[in-house]
């Protein structure tokens, strides 16, 4: 079986794709974070919404995914991790990203990302940085639901994040159970 | 005084920018308004609050295009309908926008949008379309930012929309006050 180039593919659909201005995203995503920390005074809460908005998120992006990249299903849970750093990340944020830290039995890994988009120019204040705000969790949620459409439930979160002086983002993802296709319904 | 050509202004601009999916704006976009409603009972509410997030959007934009665009400062209300349309949208929604129906004393215009990606695939269930949701509202309140930072006092408003069946985008941009610059103080 030959290995998909997936850095091939991941820039070759993001230069396909209707594109906006990075600035706007990262200021409309800053708005609906502040928004949350208003409406919610809890901030696991907060946490807890990005991860539901990220997920309903992922779970149409597997579509456009499909649709735009043609990369074609994976063949296994390292193979989806590599489809989501070098196609995912690149369609959708216009970024490279890495696949690092598989466990023995390949059913953990870590995504990183040296830059973040949606944390260009943010600064939290110190009361932020004393809570436990993952303020980039959407992109939790985002995998977690682009996951769960490719049959992987899997469990996400963020163990580095450079808005806390880490040196990278690093997002942990966590294989929980293998999904199964429903056999599709045979006419004959 | 030589006219700008704003429509290549915003084009070149808009190709240097940074950029993300527009299909990823477009769910990001689509899960703040679902968690408004959500949050507020009030579609009222739900609007204002949008509104404001696109105000604030909308001052920061305002720098963006200062730094960005090399567009200069505005002559007037009319230069600055034009700015808006012809490299505002460009530069960070990647669409051209177009001005009409100035009033006689130059104070009011609409901008029409033929295509709005906040809104791609967006269909409102029958429940909000009988509401006074004002889906794409965020708008109204970027361009109201944006202006009071260049020094127009304005009211905006969403008079034609296509997820209510119009044949294209129209907000109306009131200008209700010409704001005066603080002097610089004088070191001498």
């Amino acid at each position: 079986m030959a290995t998909k180039n997936y850095q091939r593919i991941g820039e070759v659909t993001f230069s396909r794709m209707e594109k906006v201005n990075a600035e706007l995203f990262t200021l409309t995503y800053g708005a609906v974070v502040t928004q949350l920390i208003k409406d919610y005074e809890n901030i696991d809460e907060v946490n807890k919404q990005l991860d539901k908005m990220g997920y309903n998120i992922g779970c149409r992006c597997i579509d456009e995914y499909f649709a735009k990249s043609n990369a074609g299903r994976c063949n296994d849970f390292k193979d989806a991790a590599e489809a989501l750093s070098k196609v995912g990340f690149k369609m959708f944020l216009g970024i490279n990203a890495r696949v690092q830290s598989f466990n023995a039995d390949n059913t953990e890994f870590s995504v990183v990302l040296d830059e973040n988009p949606l944390a260009d120019f943010v600064e939290l204040p110190d009361h932020l940085l004393r809570s436990n705000l993952s303020f980039s969790n959407i992109i939790s949620g985002v995998i977690r639901g682009a996951f769960e459409m490719a049959m992987f439930r899997v469990e996400t979160r963020f163990v580095k994040d450079q808005l806390r002086g880490d040196d990278v983002n690093e997002i942990r993802v966590i294989l929980k159970e293998l999904l199964e296709e429903k056999a599709p319904q045979d006419d004959d």
